[in-house]
Order: structure tokens, then C-alpha cells, then sequence
């Protein structure tokens, strides 16, 4: 009896690892792939099925890169990710942690023991630990504030006092300062005794007593100028620094524009803060863009792809509730036009075409004024010129795509005046349709508002009940004896 | 008479520099935001407009950072973007048209000259000739090919014959490679005598006599290690390069998921081929983010604030007149119903919501999907369990919804039955709306096509046509007599 339950709980301990071991070796390939240092060998996963399978597994996982194993992380549905995360247990668990999305670590970090997760965060630099603090109970938080020494407390209290919209919020203290009065030989004979530089340090900043920044000197100058040369005769003082109150999409403008790898960021007085980093900024981007795509989509935040089916549905009501309001209000204009519609059926089949075409051309010019908006192309002096060619563009389509459909309405239908109306109909909704797709942004953007977000709900529901009220209006009013 | 005429093509050339004017002190503010270097002087704006207009502007534009340049070109209508254009004319004339979009790209290289295109893309490194590439004339590209010697010319073939999608279009040459058996201080010495560095260089690369990579050098162990060791003890060994004819997108993330700087990129036997930079994935990352969200919104290419009206217009009819095509199919469903909602009116004011909503979840769920492919998060061994949970998700949904959309109908047309089929229809529309939310972009991935790219479409058009049979079709059975 024993050994039959042992060899089921065996069975299916396989079970979840076959899904594990697919995931490994679907990694094994993407290295390959990469070309990152030794591939997995397959034998050793075979194995690991065989006997010893927790041990295994686990030195697996400890050869893995703390992204890669984030990544397997990410895919595994909640019960094998517990499996796996109990695996892992390795000096890197904290970096796991930091490359994870916001909802699986959520599932990550409820499992674990205030003590266990305040000796994981305590391994971190403080810039990393603010990262986690949205997601760290408060309990753990304040043991592992106790265990900083004052000056990380410090730079933690400062992290977090800002947005996630700023610079402040964004940047690590892995800078290395000098002195402008040095010698370049001195400073390369510091960096040697340091052993170790942070990543990403691509230059060094010279401040002075106050720590104010005076300028850059990058690696690369170090090592092609002669070591006798003074850092002032070296140092470049033409250079970016970001405030820290700045925005961060701003700085990653910036970043794109200068190609920058890494940069000061300074308070008011130009005295050193921090250092932003381009690793931060490729990470700021995707999150953002993903932010854009899923909050077009209506979807509110990124979701855990296992997470429970509650949450997800929680995560996707918002929108869905506000559409049912919308699509409510703007189909309560058809009721009104229902002795229309009784008289000329035909317009129940035509009328869903003039909303939808108006929702289609609206949405891609308020698409177009969204991502000039996010450039920075968007000034005063040249926005009266987009409009007009947005007005002028609208007309032509107007024209263009209201004429094509009077041409098919009237081959189905073979009814000119109904086609006339259909034209005209189609025409005046895309004008409405374009005219509220630039302002819509341009005034959320005017009101210091983000100009995407909720643009494509108002838009449609706009283009949906005028499409309604003015094909329904021409219609009773030419159509109708 | 002539007076007043030049004092007349004065004032138009002024007001024509005003906009120009005002976009650069725009330009100034935001220099001052990221403290980059010397601000403009408004003082020298204001004189700039009084005389000497052309020299002043171009002297002012001299002092711009070429990424800088491109943007107030970007900003510009046609007309003012071809003054600036003009006067421009220094050495970063190619850095800048490297810098533009392809659309202001296209206006700007459309008024040059052959020699004078051949001359400023001249100046260029092969990597930078290549991205011009596609801009330029054809006896442009060959007057360019004849000044190159056979090594640029090789490294342009090369590049030119990689897709757009692949590792190879994207890299450059700017490496720098030793051998294994020198010293470090003979490194040093060597870098010295180089002078200067390619950007973004923060790691040597080590090969071999046949050019295959062994290892790479990063600078910050060139500055840790003492100067009498040799590179092959220092260098390391265990790192990320790419195959030649990767996928960008693959490479992208790569370097998010590892923080790189630089990485080689070699041929299938391991021989060096070029360098991929974190610039360039960054410039990736955010075009391909860009043409995620305007196809998704029905916009074609990338278009110019100030193309011609003609030419946006084409960019956008290609995807309207696809959905005059999906929108008069779907609706053609409701024509076979035409009976039914002269029996019972209502239908037509609640057949768009069915439709609305059933589009509305779809699009949820292809996008979260679609996102999970990009970030290669879907493996076959989890995809099961995803599609689970996603239908799950819909049953919840359509009980959720379908039941409010049965009490808002009940209480605006009192009539149980009407709401019983209401709910039926939200429900099953929604299921069927995930099903295929599902299936379209999952398929397509499956063929090795892009899974974002016409997903919005064919769902739409596939939840506007069932939601409108649905219901009607349960109408006809259940509420007419």
C-alpha cells in the first residue's frame, strides 16, 4: 500500500517536472540560440526525471541566469512555480525576484516567511529594494529598514519619495565619483584597489567638495589620454544630466536621442544624486509600450498569465463595465429612431457600418496624435497645421469611403435615396469622428493628463452614437414620407 | 516698389522663422530640462529674426546635437523643414538623415542632389550607409559603392543582405579585436595608440587567427586586472553572442534580459561578423512598439505630421477598406433577419451592444496572448492551461455580463423573455469571442506569422457577424411567434 501511494505521489511529482524540464530545454534551445556559455545538457534533464529529481533540478536551475530562470518562473502555472521557486533557494533569489512582473511576484513573495524575504531583500542594493517595496509586506519592510546602515536608508527614503513617473524613482547609486584635481593615474590606480566597477559604468563623474557635478570622464578617455594628464584637462562638461523631479520618459527620450549608456542625475542645486542607466530605461520602455498596448486593449495591468481566474476577471470588469454603459447609452438613440427603422428595415443592417467606419478612421488619427504626443513633435506653433491636414484628410475619406459605400448600398438595396443618405451619413460621421479623435488627446495631453489612456473608449462610444443619431436622423427626415 | 516687395518676402520669411524660432526655444527649454551643456541664448533667437537670418540660423543649428536637428525637422511642416534643411549643410548632415523617420527621411533626401547625397553619405560608416539605403536613389547607392574600398564594400553587401527582422540588418562594425596571448598593459597600449574609441564599446572582443570569437575583454577588466596579465586569463568566456541571422526580437531580448552593452555577432561557424549595441536594439524596441500600436489601430507605416494629404491618405485606405469589406459582410446577417426585428423593433437598438461587447473581451484576451508570445512566455507544454484558464475566464464573464445586460434590458423594455435571450446571446458571443481571441493569434504564431498583425480585424469581424446571428438567431426562435 505504501509503495503503490509513494510510486503515485512519485508519478506525479514526474508529471509536474516533465512540464518543468520541457521549459529547460526550451531554454536550452533559446541559449543555444544566444550562444550564451554552455547549453544544458540533456542527459543531466533526463536523469533528473529518474531519481534525485528535487537535487537535481535544483543544481539546474543554479547554473541558469537569474532573467532565465524569471523567465521559466513566468510560464509555469502557480503550483509548479511554487515547485520551482522552492528550488531554486540560490544567492541570486533576490534578482529573480527584481526581474519578474509585478503579479508573479506577488505569487512569489506570498509564500515566503518575513525573515526568509527580509534576508533575500537585505542581499540587494538599495535602488533594487525599492523596486520590491511596492510588493514587501509591511512588517518585512520595516525589518529590513533596521538592518541599513543610515546613508542606504537614506538613498531608499529618497527612491521612494518619488513617482514611478520620475527620474528619482528610476535611478541606483552605482556611481563612481573623482576629484578633478587628480591625475588620471591616480584614478586608474584607484579603480584597480575598487577590483570591481558597477555595471553599466561607462564614465566616472567629477564632482567637487559640495558634490556638485563638474563633468564626465569617460572610460574611454581614460584609457586614451596619458595617466599624467589632470581629470580637468580630460573630463567632458558638455553633457546630460537629468534632474531628479524630471520625467522619465523625458530621460528616455533623452537616452534614445544621445545614446546615452549612463547618466548623473543631480537635485536643484546640480549636487549629485544618483545615475540612471540605460538597462533601466530598455526595461522603462517595454514596460511602458506593453502599458499602451494592453490599456488600448482594455485591459487594467499587467496580468500573471496563471493567475487566478478572480483576479483576472477583477483585472478586465473596469473596462468591460464602462463599454456595457457606453454601448447602452449609444444604442438608446436607435430606440428613439425605432418607427424609422419599422418603416425601412434596411437601415437596422446599415446603420452598425457608419458607427464602426467612424470608430476605425477616428481611432487612427487620435493614434497618430498619441504617438507624436509621446515624441515630443507635438508644439504650438504646429498643431493648428496638423489639424488642418487632419480636417483636410477627413474630408477627402469622407468623399472617398462615402461614396463607396452608397455604390454598395445601392447595389443591395437599389434604392438611391437611401444610398444619398448613406453617403452623406458616412461622410459627416468620419468629420465628427476625426474631429474628435485630435481633441480628445490634445486636450487630455493640454490638462496634463496621459493622452492614450481612455481615448479609444470616449472616441468610440462618440462615433457610435453619432454614426447612430445621423444616419437615423437623415434617414427620417429624407426617407421617410 | 522693390522696397516694398523685399520688405514683403522679409516679413514672410520672418513669419515662416517665427514657428522655426519658437520650436527651437521649445528645443532650448527642454536642453535646459536635461542640462545638456550650453542653452541657447534667446537673445541670439530675438537678433536672428531681426538680420542676417540665414547665417544666424544656421549658426544656431551648428551648436545642435544632430538627434536634436531631427527633431525640429520632424516638428516642421514641409516648406519651413526644407529652410532649416538648408540651412543646415554641416557635418552631420548624414547623423541627422540617420536620425528622421523614414517618412521626413524621404522629403528631405528628395531635394538633394546625387553628388551632394553621395558626399554627406560618404562621411558615413557602412552600418549607417546601409540604413540610408533604402532612401536613396539607386545612382546614389552606386556612386557611393565605387568610393568605397573592398572592405566597407563587403561589410555593406553584408549587412544589405539581412532582412529587416534579422541580427544581421542591425549591426555595425565599430569592434575592436585582440588575440589571447598579449598582456594587458600591451592592450593598453595598443587602445592608446588608437586614440579613440567606437561608441558604446565596453568590451574588447578576443579571436583567434580564423576570426573566431573566444572570449571578450570587457574594459572594466582591462582597468581591474594588473597590467602584466595576459587576456587570456582575464577574459571571459561565458557570454552572449548571435548568430548573423537571428531574429532582432530574439536579440532584444536578450539584451533586456541581460543587460548588455555590446555583443559579437558571428556566422555559423563562430567567426566574428560585427557588433550589436544597445542603441540601435533601443531605437528596435521603440519602432517596433510604435508599429505594434498604429497597426493595431489601422494605420499602415510610420507617416510624416506633414506628408501630403494624398499619400497619408493611402497609408490609411488599405486597412478602412478592409473594414468596409468585414463591416457590409457582417451586417449582411442582419438583412437575413430583416422579418424578426420588423416583428420586435428592439432588437435593432440591442443587437450593436452583443456585437460591441463580444469584440471588446475578445480583443482582451488576443492581446494578453499576443504579448505572452512577444515576450516568449508561451511554451506548448503551458499553453493548455492557458487556454484553460482563459475559458474559465470567458464563463465567468458571460454569466457576469450577460446577467446585466438581462436586467438593464429588462428595466428599459420590460419583457422577461427578450432578457433571457439577451443573456443567452452575451453569453455564448463571449465565449465564442475568446475562442477565437485565442485560437487567431495562437495559429498564426503557429504558421510563423506575426501574431499582432490583423488579429483586430478578423476578430472583429468574427464577433460582429455571430453576435448579430446569435442573437437574432435566438430571437427568431424564442420571442417570434
Amino acid at each position: 500500500m505504501e509503495t503503490t501511494e509513494q510510486s503515485h505521489s512519485a508519478q506525479f511529482l514526474d508529471h509536474q517536472l516533465q512540464d518543468i524540464i520541457s521549459l529547460l530545454e526550451k531554454q536550452s534551445i533559446e541559449r543555444n540560440l544566444v550562444q550564451r556559455g554552455p547549453t544544458i545538457n540533456h542527459d543531466i534533464i533526463a536523469a533528473m526525471l529518474q531519481n534525485q529529481q528535487q537535487t537535481r533540478l535544483q543544481e539546474k536551475l543554479a547554473q541558469l541566469h537569474p532573467a532565465d530562470c524569471a523567465l521559466i518562473l513566468e510560464s509555469l502555472p502557480l503550483d509548479e512555480r511554487q515547485i520551482v521557486w522552492s528550488a531554486i533557494k540560490s544567492n541570486h533569489d533576490g534578482q529573480i525576484l527584481l526581474e519578474v512582473s509585478d503579479a508573479v511576484r506577488q505569487t512569489l513573495i506570498s509564500g515566503m516567511a518575513v525573515e526568509e524575504l527580509a534576508s533575500v531583500a537585505g542581499k540587494l542594493n538599495t535602488d533594487e529594494i525599492a523596486d520590491l517595496a511596492a510588493n514587501l509586506p509591511k512588517r518585512t519592510m520595516l525589518k529590513i529598514l533596521r538592518s541599513l546602515n543610515s546613508e542606504d536608508r537614506q538613498h531608499l527614503n529618497n527612491i521612494l519619495s518619488y513617482q514611478e513617473t520620475q527620474v528619482g524613482a528610476l535611478m541606483d547609486f552605482g556611481m563612481i565619483t573623482i576629484r578633478n584635481d587628480l591625475t588620471l593615474k591616480a584614478i586608474t590606480a584607484y579603480i584597480r584597489r575598487l577590483g570591481k566597477l558597477p555595471s553599466h559604468t561607462d564614465k566616472l563623474f567629477v564632482v567637487d567638495q559640495n558634490n556638485i557635478v563638474l563633468g564626465i570622464l569617460p572610460l574611454q578617455r581614460l584609457l586614451t589620454h596619458l595617466p599624467s594628464q589632470q581629470v580637468a584637462e580630460v573630463m567632458v562638461t558638455d553633457f546630460v544630466r537629468f534632474k531628479i523631479d524630471q520625467e522619465t520618459a523625458e530621460a528616455a527620450r533623452a537616452f534614445e536621442r544621445y545614446d546615452l549608456i549612463s547618466a548623473p542625475v543631480v537635485d536643484q542645486e546640480g549636487k549629485l544624486q544618483g545615475r540612471l542607466c540605460v538597462d533601466h530605461i530598455l526595461d522603462y520602455i517595454r514596460e511602458k509600450s506593453n502599458e499602451d498596448l494592453l490599456s488600448h486593449a482594455g485591459v487594467g495591468e499587467e496580468e500573471d498569465l496563471f493567475s487566478s481566474v478572480w483576479k483576472s476577471a477583477k483585472n478586465r470588469w473596469g473596462w468591460l463595465l464602462i463599454n456595457i454603459a457606453t454601448a447602452f447609452a449609444s444604442t438608446r438613440i436607435i430606440g428613439v429612431f425605432e418607427d424609422i427603422i419599422l418603416q425601412l428595415v434596411a437601415l437596422a443592417s446599415l446603420m452598425p457600418i457608419i458607427a464602426a467606419m467612424g470608430g476605425n478612421t477616428g481611432n487612427q488619427t487620435s493614434m497618430l496624435i498619441i504617438r507624436s504626443l509621446a515624441l515630443g513633435q507635438v508644439t504650438p506653433s504646429n498643431v493648428k497645421r496638423m489639424i488642418k491636414k487632419e480636417l483636410k484628410l477627413a474630408i477627402i475619406n469622407g468623399i472617398f469611403i462615402g461614396i463607396i459605400m452608397g455604390i454598395i448600398s445601392l447595389l443591395i438595396y437599389r434604392d438611391i435615396a437611401l444610398s444619398i443618405v448613406m453617403t452623406t451619413a458616412m461622410f459627416i460621421n468620419l468629420i465628427v469622428a476625426v474631429i474628435f479623435g485630435l481633441s480628445i488627446p490634445l486636450l487630455r495631453h493640454q490638462f496634463g493628463k496621459d493622452p492614450a489612456v481612455g481615448t479609444s473608449v470616449i472616441l468610440t462610444a462618440i462615433t457610435d452614437s453619432m454614426g447612430f443619431f445621423i444616419f437615423l436622423g437623415l434617414a427620417s427626415i429624407f426617407l421617410i414620407k
